[in-house]
Protein backbone atom coordinates (compact mmCIF):
# COMPACT_ATOMS: atom_id res chain seq x y z
CA UNK A 1 0.00 0.00 0.00
CA UNK A 2 1.48 3.42 -0.78
CA UNK A 3 2.12 6.40 1.93
CA UNK A 4 -0.94 8.69 2.58
CA UNK A 5 -1.06 11.93 1.64
CA UNK A 6 -3.69 14.00 2.05
CA UNK A 7 -4.79 16.85 -0.84
CA UNK A 8 -6.49 19.98 0.52
CA UNK A 9 -9.30 19.78 -2.50
CA UNK A 10 -11.15 22.51 -2.76
CA UNK A 11 -13.03 21.18 -6.26
CA UNK A 12 -11.73 23.17 -8.26
CA UNK A 13 -9.23 22.97 -11.75
CA UNK A 14 -5.78 23.58 -9.71
CA UNK A 15 -6.82 21.17 -7.17
CA UNK A 16 -8.13 18.37 -8.66
CA UNK A 17 -5.11 18.23 -11.46
CA UNK A 18 -2.82 18.18 -7.99
CA UNK A 19 -5.05 14.75 -6.82
CA UNK A 20 -3.98 13.68 -10.08
CA UNK A 21 -0.61 13.99 -9.62
CA UNK A 22 -0.28 12.86 -5.73
CA UNK A 23 -2.57 9.61 -7.48
CA UNK A 24 0.53 8.44 -9.43
CA UNK A 25 2.23 7.90 -6.03
CA UNK A 26 0.15 7.83 -2.83
CA UNK A 27 -2.99 7.14 -1.05
CA UNK A 28 -4.97 9.79 -1.26
CA UNK A 29 -6.72 11.65 1.41
CA UNK A 30 -8.99 14.30 0.61
CA UNK A 31 -9.52 17.62 2.80
CA UNK A 32 -12.20 20.04 1.55
CA UNK A 33 -12.71 23.42 3.70
CA UNK A 34 -16.57 24.69 4.05
CA UNK A 35 -15.74 28.46 5.13
CA UNK A 36 -19.12 29.87 3.38
CA UNK A 37 -17.60 30.42 0.61
CA UNK A 38 -20.15 31.87 -2.56
CA UNK A 39 -19.69 28.55 -4.47
CA UNK A 40 -19.10 26.13 -1.38
CA UNK A 41 -22.17 24.07 -2.69
CA UNK A 42 -21.03 23.39 -6.34
CA UNK A 43 -17.20 23.14 -4.71
CA UNK A 44 -19.08 20.02 -2.29
CA UNK A 45 -20.53 18.39 -5.31
CA UNK A 46 -17.21 18.52 -7.55
CA UNK A 47 -15.32 17.62 -4.58
CA UNK A 48 -17.29 14.36 -3.26
CA UNK A 49 -17.23 13.52 -7.51
CA UNK A 50 -13.36 13.78 -7.94
CA UNK A 51 -13.05 11.46 -4.65
CA UNK A 52 -15.28 8.86 -6.42
CA UNK A 53 -13.26 9.18 -8.99
CA UNK A 54 -10.16 8.73 -7.28
CA UNK A 55 -12.22 5.98 -5.03
CA UNK A 56 -10.99 8.05 -1.75
CA UNK A 57 -11.91 6.45 1.53
CA UNK A 58 -10.50 8.98 3.93
CA UNK A 59 -12.41 12.27 3.32
CA UNK A 60 -12.46 14.91 5.68
CA UNK A 61 -15.24 18.04 5.36
CA UNK A 62 -14.71 20.66 7.78
CA UNK A 63 -16.75 23.58 8.28
CA UNK A 64 -15.36 26.59 9.33
CA UNK A 65 -17.27 29.67 10.00
CA UNK A 66 -14.23 32.11 11.10
CA UNK A 67 -13.40 33.74 7.24
CA UNK A 68 -17.07 34.41 6.98
CA UNK A 69 -17.21 36.22 10.42
CA UNK A 70 -14.23 38.57 9.71
CA UNK A 71 -15.71 39.01 6.43
CA UNK A 72 -13.70 41.71 4.00
CA UNK A 73 -13.79 39.62 1.25
CA UNK A 74 -16.00 39.00 -1.89
CA UNK A 75 -15.37 35.42 -1.45
CA UNK A 76 -17.90 34.85 1.81
CA UNK A 77 -19.34 38.40 1.88
CA UNK A 78 -22.29 38.76 -0.57
CA UNK A 79 -21.92 42.50 0.24
CA UNK A 80 -18.86 42.64 -1.76
CA UNK A 81 -19.16 42.49 -5.36
CA UNK A 82 -16.86 39.80 -7.08
CA UNK A 83 -14.50 41.59 -9.38
CA UNK A 84 -14.50 41.70 -13.15
CA UNK A 85 -11.80 40.67 -15.19
CA UNK A 86 -8.92 42.90 -15.26
CA UNK A 87 -10.48 45.78 -13.11
CA UNK A 88 -7.86 45.12 -10.35
CA UNK A 89 -4.99 44.33 -12.46
CA UNK A 90 -2.21 44.95 -10.58
CA UNK A 91 -3.64 45.06 -7.37
CA UNK A 92 -4.60 42.16 -5.64
CA UNK A 93 -8.17 41.29 -6.19
CA UNK A 94 -11.39 41.63 -3.42
CA UNK A 95 -11.58 37.91 -3.35
CA UNK A 96 -8.27 37.69 -1.29
CA UNK A 97 -9.01 35.83 2.21
CA UNK A 98 -6.28 37.01 4.41
CA UNK A 99 -3.72 34.16 4.94
CA UNK A 100 -6.33 31.71 4.17
CA UNK A 101 -3.60 29.12 3.02
CA UNK A 102 -1.79 29.27 6.36
CA UNK A 103 -5.47 27.99 8.05
CA UNK A 104 -5.91 25.20 5.33
CA UNK A 105 -2.30 24.09 5.53
CA UNK A 106 -2.53 24.20 9.30
CA UNK A 107 -5.59 22.00 9.45
CA UNK A 108 -3.83 19.33 6.94
CA UNK A 109 -0.65 19.39 8.66
CA UNK A 110 -3.02 18.83 12.00
CA UNK A 111 -4.85 15.83 10.50
CA UNK A 112 -1.51 14.34 8.66
CA UNK A 113 -0.43 14.33 11.58
CA UNK A 114 -2.72 12.47 13.10
CA UNK A 115 -3.58 10.06 10.39
CA UNK A 116 0.06 9.42 9.83
CA UNK A 117 0.13 10.88 6.11
CA UNK A 118 3.85 11.97 5.68
CA UNK A 119 2.92 14.47 2.53
CA UNK A 120 0.30 17.55 1.78
CA UNK A 121 -0.70 18.26 -1.75
CA UNK A 122 -1.82 21.84 -2.57
CA UNK A 123 -2.30 22.99 -5.97
CA UNK A 124 -1.30 26.55 -5.41
CA UNK A 125 0.34 28.82 -8.39
CA UNK A 126 2.45 31.41 -7.83
CA UNK A 127 2.19 33.32 -11.10
CA UNK A 128 -0.69 32.22 -12.66
CA UNK A 129 -3.10 33.32 -9.90
CA UNK A 130 -4.06 36.80 -8.52
CA UNK A 131 -1.19 37.62 -6.55
CA UNK A 132 -2.32 36.08 -3.44
CA UNK A 133 1.00 36.17 -0.94
CA UNK A 134 -0.01 32.84 0.68
CA UNK A 135 0.17 30.99 -3.08
CA UNK A 136 4.25 31.69 -3.80
CA UNK A 137 6.56 29.36 -3.12
CA UNK A 138 8.63 30.94 -0.49
CA UNK A 139 5.54 31.15 1.64
CA UNK A 140 5.40 27.62 1.52
CA UNK A 141 9.00 26.87 1.75
CA UNK A 142 8.89 29.03 5.17
CA UNK A 143 5.85 26.73 6.30
CA UNK A 144 7.62 23.92 5.71
CA UNK A 145 9.58 25.30 8.41
CA UNK A 146 7.06 25.87 10.50
CA UNK A 147 5.81 22.38 10.24
CA UNK A 148 9.86 20.88 11.26
CA UNK A 149 9.90 22.53 14.43
CA UNK A 150 6.00 22.51 15.48
CA UNK A 151 5.06 19.03 15.21
CA UNK A 152 6.13 15.72 16.81
CA UNK A 153 9.75 14.63 17.04
CA UNK A 154 9.14 12.10 14.99
CA UNK A 155 6.51 13.69 12.58
CA UNK A 156 8.07 14.23 9.12
CA UNK A 157 5.48 16.11 7.22
CA UNK A 158 6.13 18.23 3.79
CA UNK A 159 3.90 20.35 2.01
CA UNK A 160 4.33 19.90 -1.81
CA UNK A 161 3.08 22.00 -3.95
CA UNK A 162 3.56 20.33 -7.90
CA UNK A 163 1.96 23.18 -10.04
CA UNK A 164 3.66 25.70 -8.24
CA UNK A 165 5.51 27.26 -11.33
CA UNK A 166 2.85 26.02 -14.43
CA UNK A 167 0.85 28.11 -15.88
CA UNK A 168 -3.04 27.40 -16.12
CA UNK A 169 -2.87 26.19 -19.80
CA UNK A 170 -0.04 23.66 -18.69
CA UNK A 171 -2.30 22.77 -15.36
CA UNK A 172 -5.20 21.79 -18.08
CA UNK A 173 -2.22 20.26 -20.84
CA UNK A 174 -1.07 18.29 -17.27
CA UNK A 175 -4.80 17.19 -16.06
CA UNK A 176 -6.17 15.93 -19.38
CA UNK A 177 -2.49 14.24 -20.02
CA UNK A 178 -3.35 12.42 -16.32
CA UNK A 179 -6.98 11.82 -17.35
CA UNK A 180 -7.82 13.76 -14.45
CA UNK A 181 -11.89 14.68 -14.18
CA UNK A 182 -11.71 17.66 -15.38
CA UNK A 183 -15.13 17.94 -16.47
CA UNK A 184 -16.24 17.25 -12.26
CA UNK A 185 -14.74 20.68 -11.45
CA UNK A 186 -15.61 23.87 -10.30
CA UNK A 187 -13.81 27.65 -11.11
CA UNK A 188 -16.91 30.16 -11.43
CA UNK A 189 -17.36 32.49 -8.53
CA UNK A 190 -21.05 32.14 -8.91
CA UNK A 191 -22.94 29.41 -7.39
CA UNK A 192 -25.25 28.68 -10.54
CA UNK A 193 -26.13 25.43 -12.33
CA UNK A 194 -24.02 26.41 -15.40
CA UNK A 195 -20.73 28.30 -14.85
CA UNK A 196 -21.30 32.22 -15.63
CA UNK A 197 -18.44 32.36 -18.16
CA UNK A 198 -17.79 35.85 -17.61
CA UNK A 199 -16.39 36.16 -13.82
CA UNK A 200 -12.39 36.40 -13.36
CA UNK A 201 -12.62 32.94 -12.77
CA UNK A 202 -14.21 31.80 -15.55
CA UNK A 203 -12.50 33.59 -18.02
CA UNK A 204 -9.66 32.55 -16.39
CA UNK A 205 -10.58 29.32 -16.78
CA UNK A 206 -11.78 29.00 -20.32
CA UNK A 207 -8.72 30.92 -21.77
CA UNK A 208 -6.68 27.86 -20.04
CA UNK A 209 -8.89 25.22 -22.05
CA UNK A 210 -8.25 27.53 -25.40
CA UNK A 211 -4.29 28.00 -24.58
CA UNK A 212 -4.04 24.27 -24.08
CA UNK A 213 -6.59 22.71 -27.07
CA UNK A 214 -8.39 21.49 -24.65
CA UNK A 215 -12.37 21.83 -24.87
CA UNK A 216 -14.02 22.03 -22.03
CA UNK A 217 -17.12 20.09 -21.05
CA UNK A 218 -18.32 21.62 -18.52
CA UNK A 219 -22.09 23.37 -19.22
CA UNK A 220 -21.82 27.61 -19.32
CA UNK A 221 -24.38 30.06 -19.03
CA UNK A 222 -22.92 31.83 -22.10
CA UNK A 223 -22.03 30.26 -25.55
CA UNK A 224 -18.17 29.68 -25.69
CA UNK A 225 -16.12 29.41 -28.83
CA UNK A 226 -13.68 26.76 -28.70
CA UNK B 1 -4.72 56.02 20.87
CA UNK B 2 -2.84 52.68 20.80
CA UNK B 3 -1.86 50.67 18.05
CA UNK B 4 -3.82 47.55 17.77
CA UNK B 5 -2.85 43.85 19.03
CA UNK B 6 -4.59 40.73 18.74
CA UNK B 7 -4.13 38.27 21.91
CA UNK B 8 -5.62 34.84 21.98
CA UNK B 9 -6.66 34.29 25.20
CA UNK B 10 -8.31 31.13 26.55
CA UNK B 11 -9.04 31.94 29.83
CA UNK B 12 -6.49 30.54 31.29
CA UNK B 13 -3.75 32.21 33.69
CA UNK B 14 -0.99 32.23 30.74
CA UNK B 15 -2.96 33.84 28.27
CA UNK B 16 -4.74 36.29 30.89
CA UNK B 17 -1.21 37.47 32.11
CA UNK B 18 -0.08 37.86 28.51
CA UNK B 19 -3.30 39.88 28.21
CA UNK B 20 -2.41 41.95 31.19
CA UNK B 21 1.25 42.55 29.33
CA UNK B 22 -0.42 43.57 26.48
CA UNK B 23 -2.17 46.08 28.04
CA UNK B 24 0.87 48.12 29.03
CA UNK B 25 1.28 49.20 25.30
CA UNK B 26 -1.63 48.62 23.02
CA UNK B 27 -4.98 48.46 22.40
CA UNK B 28 -6.33 44.64 22.76
CA UNK B 29 -8.30 42.86 20.49
CA UNK B 30 -9.11 39.26 22.40
CA UNK B 31 -9.95 35.98 20.24
CA UNK B 32 -10.81 33.04 21.65
CA UNK B 33 -11.38 29.87 20.19
CA UNK B 34 -13.83 27.63 20.78
CA UNK B 35 -13.02 24.01 19.45
CA UNK B 36 -15.09 22.22 21.59
CA UNK B 37 -12.16 21.68 24.29
CA UNK B 38 -13.51 19.98 27.58
CA UNK B 39 -13.74 22.85 29.75
CA UNK B 40 -15.16 26.18 26.93
CA UNK B 41 -17.98 26.42 28.86
CA UNK B 42 -15.80 27.70 31.91
CA UNK B 43 -12.69 29.61 29.45
CA UNK B 44 -15.59 31.44 28.08
CA UNK B 45 -16.90 33.07 31.02
CA UNK B 46 -13.21 33.56 31.83
CA UNK B 47 -12.69 35.08 28.22
CA UNK B 48 -15.78 37.36 29.09
CA UNK B 49 -14.73 38.63 32.52
CA UNK B 50 -10.88 39.10 31.48
CA UNK B 51 -11.82 41.09 28.44
CA UNK B 52 -14.16 43.21 30.99
CA UNK B 53 -11.58 43.69 33.08
CA UNK B 54 -9.42 45.08 30.48
CA UNK B 55 -12.59 47.01 28.87
CA UNK B 56 -11.76 45.07 25.46
CA UNK B 57 -13.66 46.32 22.17
CA UNK B 58 -12.66 43.97 19.84
CA UNK B 59 -13.83 40.15 20.76
CA UNK B 60 -13.87 37.59 18.44
CA UNK B 61 -15.25 34.79 19.53
CA UNK B 62 -15.49 31.82 16.81
CA UNK B 63 -16.39 27.99 16.32
CA UNK B 64 -13.67 25.49 15.25
CA UNK B 65 -14.89 22.13 15.46
CA UNK B 66 -11.79 20.66 13.50
CA UNK B 67 -9.99 19.31 16.05
CA UNK B 68 -12.76 16.95 17.84
CA UNK B 69 -13.91 15.93 14.54
CA UNK B 70 -10.44 14.65 14.24
CA UNK B 71 -10.01 13.29 17.37
CA UNK B 72 -6.82 12.03 18.94
CA UNK B 73 -6.71 14.44 22.05
CA UNK B 74 -7.95 14.04 25.59
CA UNK B 75 -8.92 17.63 25.29
CA UNK B 76 -11.78 17.56 22.95
CA UNK B 77 -12.16 13.18 22.91
CA UNK B 78 -14.46 12.47 26.10
CA UNK B 79 -13.65 8.90 25.26
CA UNK B 80 -9.76 9.66 26.17
CA UNK B 81 -9.11 10.20 29.89
CA UNK B 82 -7.47 13.31 31.36
CA UNK B 83 -3.56 12.14 32.55
CA UNK B 84 -2.72 12.18 36.05
CA UNK B 85 0.11 14.10 36.90
CA UNK B 86 3.48 12.59 36.16
CA UNK B 87 2.50 9.78 35.00
CA UNK B 88 3.38 10.74 30.96
CA UNK B 89 6.58 12.30 32.36
CA UNK B 90 8.81 12.57 29.52
CA UNK B 91 6.60 12.31 26.85
CA UNK B 92 4.21 14.74 25.42
CA UNK B 93 0.73 14.29 27.00
CA UNK B 94 -2.47 12.89 25.28
CA UNK B 95 -3.56 16.52 25.92
CA UNK B 96 -1.78 17.43 23.30
CA UNK B 97 -3.60 19.08 20.13
CA UNK B 98 -1.74 18.80 17.12
CA UNK B 99 -0.63 22.04 15.29
CA UNK B 100 -2.84 23.77 17.50
CA UNK B 101 -1.08 27.25 17.70
CA UNK B 102 -0.51 27.19 14.01
CA UNK B 103 -4.24 27.11 14.00
CA UNK B 104 -4.76 29.31 16.31
CA UNK B 105 -2.13 31.74 15.00
CA UNK B 106 -3.25 31.75 11.57
CA UNK B 107 -6.62 32.65 12.45
CA UNK B 108 -4.85 35.75 15.02
CA UNK B 109 -3.08 36.55 11.33
CA UNK B 110 -6.14 36.54 9.29
CA UNK B 111 -7.94 38.34 11.52
CA UNK B 112 -5.18 41.22 12.33
CA UNK B 113 -4.69 41.77 8.89
CA UNK B 114 -8.43 42.38 8.59
CA UNK B 115 -8.31 44.99 11.54
CA UNK B 116 -4.89 46.33 10.94
CA UNK B 117 -3.69 45.09 13.95
CA UNK B 118 0.14 44.90 14.46
CA UNK B 119 0.87 42.70 16.87
CA UNK B 120 -0.27 38.96 17.99
CA UNK B 121 0.48 37.91 21.30
CA UNK B 122 0.40 34.50 22.61
CA UNK B 123 1.32 33.39 26.23
CA UNK B 124 2.67 30.12 24.55
CA UNK B 125 5.73 28.77 27.70
CA UNK B 126 8.63 26.75 25.75
CA UNK B 127 9.71 24.87 29.19
CA UNK B 128 7.20 25.16 32.17
CA UNK B 129 4.51 23.46 29.77
CA UNK B 130 3.70 20.23 28.35
CA UNK B 131 6.32 19.41 25.99
CA UNK B 132 3.94 20.64 22.70
CA UNK B 133 6.32 21.00 19.75
CA UNK B 134 4.34 24.11 18.94
CA UNK B 135 4.98 26.03 21.94
CA UNK B 136 8.78 26.49 21.15
CA UNK B 137 10.51 29.92 20.54
CA UNK B 138 11.71 28.30 17.03
CA UNK B 139 8.35 27.58 15.89
CA UNK B 140 7.41 31.08 16.87
CA UNK B 141 10.31 32.32 15.11
CA UNK B 142 9.56 30.40 11.75
CA UNK B 143 5.66 30.96 12.04
CA UNK B 144 6.64 35.22 11.90
CA UNK B 145 8.44 34.25 8.77
CA UNK B 146 5.56 32.67 7.71
CA UNK B 147 3.44 35.81 8.47
CA UNK B 148 6.22 38.13 6.85
CA UNK B 149 6.34 35.77 3.62
CA UNK B 150 2.11 35.18 3.72
CA UNK B 151 0.16 38.20 4.09
CA UNK B 152 0.12 41.52 1.97
CA UNK B 153 3.70 43.14 0.97
CA UNK B 154 2.55 46.29 3.59
CA UNK B 155 1.33 44.36 5.94
CA UNK B 156 3.76 44.31 8.96
CA UNK B 157 2.71 41.28 11.47
CA UNK B 158 4.82 39.66 14.30
CA UNK B 159 3.59 37.26 16.94
CA UNK B 160 5.03 38.34 20.24
CA UNK B 161 5.57 35.39 23.33
CA UNK B 162 6.28 37.69 26.04
CA UNK B 163 6.01 34.90 28.85
CA UNK B 164 7.77 32.15 26.94
CA UNK B 165 11.01 31.56 28.81
CA UNK B 166 9.43 31.98 32.41
CA UNK B 167 8.40 29.69 34.52
CA UNK B 168 4.62 29.02 35.90
CA UNK B 169 5.26 30.54 39.19
CA UNK B 170 6.97 33.57 37.42
CA UNK B 171 4.06 34.24 35.56
CA UNK B 172 2.19 34.09 38.53
CA UNK B 173 4.17 36.72 39.87
CA UNK B 174 3.97 38.72 37.05
CA UNK B 175 0.51 38.65 36.83
CA UNK B 176 0.17 39.77 40.50
CA UNK B 177 2.64 42.54 39.97
CA UNK B 178 0.64 43.49 36.78
CA UNK B 179 -2.65 43.57 38.69
CA UNK B 180 -4.02 41.08 36.27
CA UNK B 181 -7.38 39.53 37.11
CA UNK B 182 -5.81 36.26 37.85
CA UNK B 183 -9.23 35.02 40.12
CA UNK B 184 -11.14 35.01 36.63
CA UNK B 185 -8.79 32.37 34.97
CA UNK B 186 -9.43 28.77 34.51
CA UNK B 187 -6.70 26.29 34.67
CA UNK B 188 -8.83 23.00 35.69
CA UNK B 189 -9.07 19.94 33.17
CA UNK B 190 -12.66 19.37 33.86
CA UNK B 191 -15.90 21.34 33.48
CA UNK B 192 -17.08 21.56 36.85
CA UNK B 193 -17.98 24.72 39.54
CA UNK B 194 -14.62 24.15 41.31
CA UNK B 195 -11.28 23.52 39.81
CA UNK B 196 -10.38 19.47 40.78
CA UNK B 197 -7.68 20.54 42.03
CA UNK B 198 -6.01 16.86 40.94
CA UNK B 199 -5.65 16.91 37.29
CA UNK B 200 -2.00 17.71 35.54
CA UNK B 201 -3.19 21.33 35.02
CA UNK B 202 -4.73 22.09 38.59
CA UNK B 203 -1.25 20.78 40.06
CA UNK B 204 0.95 22.71 38.36
CA UNK B 205 -1.39 25.49 38.63
CA UNK B 206 -1.47 25.33 42.47
CA UNK B 207 2.52 24.80 42.55
CA UNK B 208 3.03 28.04 40.69
CA UNK B 209 1.19 30.07 43.36
CA UNK B 210 2.81 28.75 45.78
CA UNK B 211 6.33 29.01 44.41
CA UNK B 212 5.31 32.41 43.69
CA UNK B 213 3.80 33.17 47.07
CA UNK B 214 0.02 34.31 46.12
CA UNK B 215 -2.90 32.96 47.10
CA UNK B 216 -5.00 31.55 44.75
CA UNK B 217 -8.74 32.70 44.88
CA UNK B 218 -10.27 30.38 42.78
CA UNK B 219 -12.86 28.04 44.19
CA UNK B 220 -10.91 24.35 44.36
CA UNK B 221 -13.04 21.05 45.10
CA UNK B 222 -10.59 19.85 47.24
CA UNK B 223 -8.93 21.95 50.42
CA UNK B 224 -5.68 23.23 49.22
CA UNK B 225 -3.43 24.69 51.80
CA UNK B 226 -1.74 27.86 50.94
Amino acid sequence: MNQKAVVLVSGGLDSCVTAAIAYQDYQLCFLHINYNQRTEEKELISFQEIAEFYNVKERLITKLPFFAQIGGSSLTDTNISIPIYNKNEGNIPNTYVSFRNAVFLSFAVSWAENIGAKKIFIGAMEQDSSGYPDCTEEFFKKFNQVIKYGTKPKTDIQIITPIIHLKKYEVVKLGKKLNAPLDKTWSCYKNSECACGICDSCLLRIKAFKQAGVKDNIPYAIKVLW
